[in-house]
């Protein structure tokens, strides 16, 4: 199941979700908790849906969602649905604030070979 | 050159740089490839650079840039060094603002097989 990791590559077509979550330090962990159920329960199995990935915020006070799905069109059919916007406004509820962002990948970059 | 992908894993120790920048749309092509040459001529030729991946926003007014790092050590070296800061200086005169935080992967999530 944990075969298809998320691939970043540019012209792919799929569309990006980058969601930072502003957090108070003792509700980092329960919002990043939160996030992960919702995304377990309801948002992998939503059409369209593609990989989602987690991120801790070193300094306590950010937890950011990197997402992809497969079409714009996919990612706003999800906000009409009933059991994510249960989730979602849940982890709104939780945070300071968060700023949801779509995106294409336009280019990637590896270290040098020397 | 181009065979290492961006891998995505928890507990990898990897350190995740996600750098939101705010411009005017009338910006945004430029500032994408300031960060791309800044990218391809000194970052990734600096110690602990792994790779960074360019998003253009779709309503126009963001550029996020997800890179990693092997460490936050060699993050905050690279902060330090005088090429990438005369980059970091030109980008930062041209947005609006820039929010650079440093994150862990805790999770990964996959869509559904059904």
């Amino acid at each position: 199941m944990e075969a298809t990791k998320t691939s970043i590559v540019p012209g792919s077509g799929v569309c990006t979700l980058i969601n930072v979550f502003t957090v108070a330090p003792e509700r980092q962990a329960e919002l990043v908790k939160l996030l992960e159920e919702a995304t377990e329960e309801v948002m992998r199995h939503l059409p369209g849906f593609i990989s989602a990935n987690m991120h801790r915020g070193l300094e306590g006070t950010r937890v950011t969602n990197y997402a992809q799905w497969a079409s714009r069109e996919h990612f706003e059919a999800m906000l009409r649905d009933p059991k994510a916007q249960t989730h979602m406004r849940a982890a709104a509820a939780m945070v300071e604030k968060f700023e949801p962002h779509l995106y294409e990948v336009v280019s990637t970059h590896q270290r040098s070979a020397s």
